[in-house]
């Protein structure tokens, strides 16, 4: 069975298991404050080009987010977010339990719009007992989105200024940013988002480390007292050398945008396949999820040899995902590529 | 000027003032444990025919639906409620405040369905990462809804069908329940609200106290501790005796009873004026709430004499809402429909 | 049986009975936008010499504490307070369940020191790993104590200090409050509290309203959006005009100050009996109640008429309390003073 | 520099860095539903002779802590702790910011006695207003405690008692566990912990593993929904292999008690060399931390070439921390014996 239901089914690149092989035995304080952390916050921060940005180092993607929010919202205030966000469906309710409402935006591809957004927020402070409401403080967007589209620079650009016109916070999920990077067409670099966010994190448990997730915080007032944040909601690290050691060898030599491209290359193979054979995508995506319409035939066709996620159920057909990844065989794409050509239409 | 803006605007009933002001010195123990709360039980208790049945008073509707929801939940379970709900939009996130996403089933006139309900559940226990969303766990219906309209008996039996075979509790926020059970057309009794539900309340601040809310529960478990919930909450009022006594008063005499129909017939004859006039209503209530649908003209107009509230921009109409309560001047209400009669059809 | 086990065992004072009915059918706003609260706001800023304070009336002492203290921290932020605090002790950890810590000071008189303060603090701070800790951010003090005692002046300006030195907030306990301002000795005033601390509120529930605290907000980021916290904590009241209409009659005529030393003067009647007597008290208070230690004899015989509450087992003695309200009959203390006298002293 | 200020300065076992390193592209299902997880949850059952058991993995201390609490209270309950607990102290208010008080009872070695437990609960149900206070639900403890010292199974047996009369729940940190099992005179195995516990947690980080804790849960109505519990708060590692395999090597071959006793038996040089030297100890513990109290003379030699904390000033002299553990390299340990021999005495 060869798996590609998501991007997370195997370990590390082996630069990164080299590297926590070889400084297993050495001695280094707790908590994110070793040489490794300092390293790789280093790197970051020049790659982004913002010296005031602040860099913490979180186990996963729900723990980051929860604690960036909750660090953000006074208690009555709420997060904006698509319909078909993470922080909506997919964290048990992470975000509530922080005691914060998520304010949803319906989205059919994952992506919400800046005039969604203005419009939500002037209806608030429209009505007159606007505090019987939950005040939204904060926009939520995944780049890429849980559907494997993206935001173009241009929208980005739309939201941050809809974001300051009301004074929200604007946050940035990406858990699988290095796939967005690498996308063909897309024009969002990583000083972008530190241009236009208040908040982001750079994926690394989807794109090559073992598991680390970087956040990286601009808003000067976020950035305060955040190590208590981290503590109180179980996200300190006690070696947390193995995270800075590992997003210090993701960014060096050029590793997080190479990992980024095979995955996306082989996913572009995958899509070429699916369109040449007359499979519609359920999603436009440029990234390393693409998600094919399959009749009841082909879904099975598929399934004998192939691991992946139904999506969605769209009566007589099925919209499914596959995933590449950093650590995905080309054999094992070629021969995916070798069957989807051999399926019947039907 | 006249206020239908609400029904909230004036104080309490004559017979509630009356008995205030007659044991306004009497020494009795604090917190709920005195013989007026004792007397108020017994009457509801036995209106209901459930003397296994708890009641506790509370001072506010949001502070009873906050209470009685985090007293029913597991930290990552959720309610499901009408996207209209009082919890949805109107209580600045109390609920997700004790931790808790509410689940919203969209909603036009207020009401939910069996089927829907149906449909969210089953979804949420289909999906094999059904551990990665919030479990649903309890249904809050409003009876009257927000929006003037009614529940039918079989729409309730089918709900409680619906959260029997889901374990679902079903809890019904009963704030303005004395005009629900005054509308003419009405099927569901206290009796039937007691025997379908897990928990509801008794509006009293709507329906003539001066303040408060019985809440009563009727499932054992959700009855075990609910003090220390009231207590932790900020709910626990130190002259309980006044929510007694106001609830002993409102359950004598079939007093509760006649101030739901006082409200009524005379939202009935408001009801009529408009319909005489052609002017469409935005729902079927047949409650104390009515939202008719005026021209501009027609709502600059009556804004000369008569408060109402804007309800929801409808282009060039604006639905707005009117309501009466136990204690409308019958004469204001004649004015009122002397004055729609005389209104201009555009 | 003449009741002394608390003070709130009866209504309100007959001035406030008198204008709850008079206005009972006026219709006015909900949500204390009404004219009454504004005219209650005016007077106590004026009486507190501060126009740019804000207030906001909520029912009860417990709901006023977790509202203030809640807007005022932020997630992984505590409260100091003595080990005998009512946040302490007494609400069910209210605190806790908004997600904050109550930091407590060892108190056995219910006061805590300056000193104390300053090095609970110190000691966090000085702590390398104080990420780890929650971070003190305010102090809740009690005025009168929950045991009777009142801080002095030069006792407050000393805490005021400590706060500003390491910038917590100071929050002031007032439900009793017009017992300690009518206390012999007593020598902090309305606008010492107005000048010294961020926050208080002045007790209603106890001194004379039928229910109600007037929470009165000096810090200006504090103020900021606190309507939406009353909200979402339950507390924002819709017949909102109650509770102005008690305050502005309790602040007209010097009623408030009148109640206070009705019941303080009864008070000292008590404890100058219990001291004529040789029966010790277990705290030194100036203010309502009073903490005699009773033989078993002597609670025996004066249990017999009278109700009161143990407070504390001392082995062969008991500690009990008798509180005096603003409506204790002069003719009941003058009986209880009698059966003082008539005591065994074994 | 030769750190011994902590238990966690090092990486991981080379036996368990092998096998991530052997098995790094190997494809699994995340979220601990692997073969790995399920052999490594197998060993542990057997080991622990309890088949009924339930197993998760999480990354660390704080989250496994705050998860099992919160998942096994009601809103309106607390956990009884030592003072000197790390939920009581050093966890940010982990448990409060999950809405639970930590009732702490005075410890000076970190242990609590059956009897402490049986005083607190008996006094919250004898007190009539009971329900205004945070209701005891589970006790907590570390084994080891961060002291270093030991419950005997006596002492946990009465506790387990305390527990069984009060109908709380019992719940054992076992961050450091492997060094209480090796430790001289121990007498608590795991299967008693799985007899007399509802939950506890094996600690891994601090005992091998690169990271992970295995919590172990006895009680059918803890077990229940668990998972959404952990991704509720942040703590479901999407690789969960990792965790599994880890702890399927510690459990295999005896890694675990190995790994264990090398600390240990490390530790008693130490404290050998102290006592020898006449250097008394602060707490008499058995474990791999060992806490010698130093004038300030010797505390300056020993800071020249080793690493270690500062626990608690006492006056002229302090009292510090020197752990050992899995990973301590004997030389150093001779290294500091030699150190600690030629020491003054003053």
């Amino acid at each position: 069975m060869l798996r590609f239901e998501c991007d997370y089914t195997q370990g590390a690149a082996p630069e990164i298991m080299r590297r926590l092989a070889e400084t297993n035995l050495e001695q280094t304080p707790g908590y994110g404050e070793d040489h490794y952390c300092a390293a790789a916050r280093a790197k970051i921060l020049s790659r982004l080009g913002r010296p005031d940005a602040a860099v913490h180092f979180l186990v996963g993607g729900t723990q980051a987010n929860l604690t960036v929010i909750a660090a953000a919202l006074r208690s009555y205030q709420g997060v904006i977010a698509a319909s078909t966000g993470h922080i909506s469906v997919h964290e048990t309710g992470a975000i509530e339990a922080c005691g914060h409402k998520v304010l949803p935006i319906p989205s059919d591809d994952g992506k919400i719009a800046a005039a969604q957004i203005d419009a939500l927020v002037d209806a608030h402070w429209a009505d007159v007992t606007h505090e019987h409401q939950v005040q939204p403080a904060m926009v939520y967007l995944s780049q890429p989105t849980e559907n494997g589209t993206l935001y173009t620079l241009a929208e980005l650009e739309a939201i941050h200024e809809a974001c300051r016109k009301w004074r929200l916070l604007l946050y940035v999920d990406g858990a699988r940013l290095g796939y967005g990077l690498a996308a063909p067409g897309n024009d969002v670099t990583l000083p972008d988002l530190a241009r236009l966010t208040d908040a982001f994190y750079i994926g690394g448990t989807k794109v090559g480390a073992l598991f680390g997730e970087a956040v990286v915080l601009l808003d000067k007032e976020l950035q305060r007292d955040f190590r208590y944040h981290i503590k109180q909601r179980g996200g300190m690290f006690a070696k947390g050398r193995l995270l800075g050691l590992q997003f210090d060898e993701l960014f060096s030599n050029g590793l997080y945008e190479r990992l980024g491209r095979h995955a996306v290359e082989l996913a572009m193979e995958l899509r070429r396949a699916f369109e040449a054979k007359g499979i519609s995508l359920r999603y436009d995506s440029p990234t390393n999820q693409q998600f094919p319409i399959l009749t009841q035939a082909q879904y099975e066709a598929l399934a004998e040899r192939y691991a992946f996620s139904l999506w969605e159920d769209l009566g007589e057909r099925k919209a499914v995902r596959f995933c590449t990844s950093w650590a995905t065989d080309p054999a094992a794409v070629a021969a995916l590529v070798e069957d989807i050509q051999g399926l019947g239409n039907t």
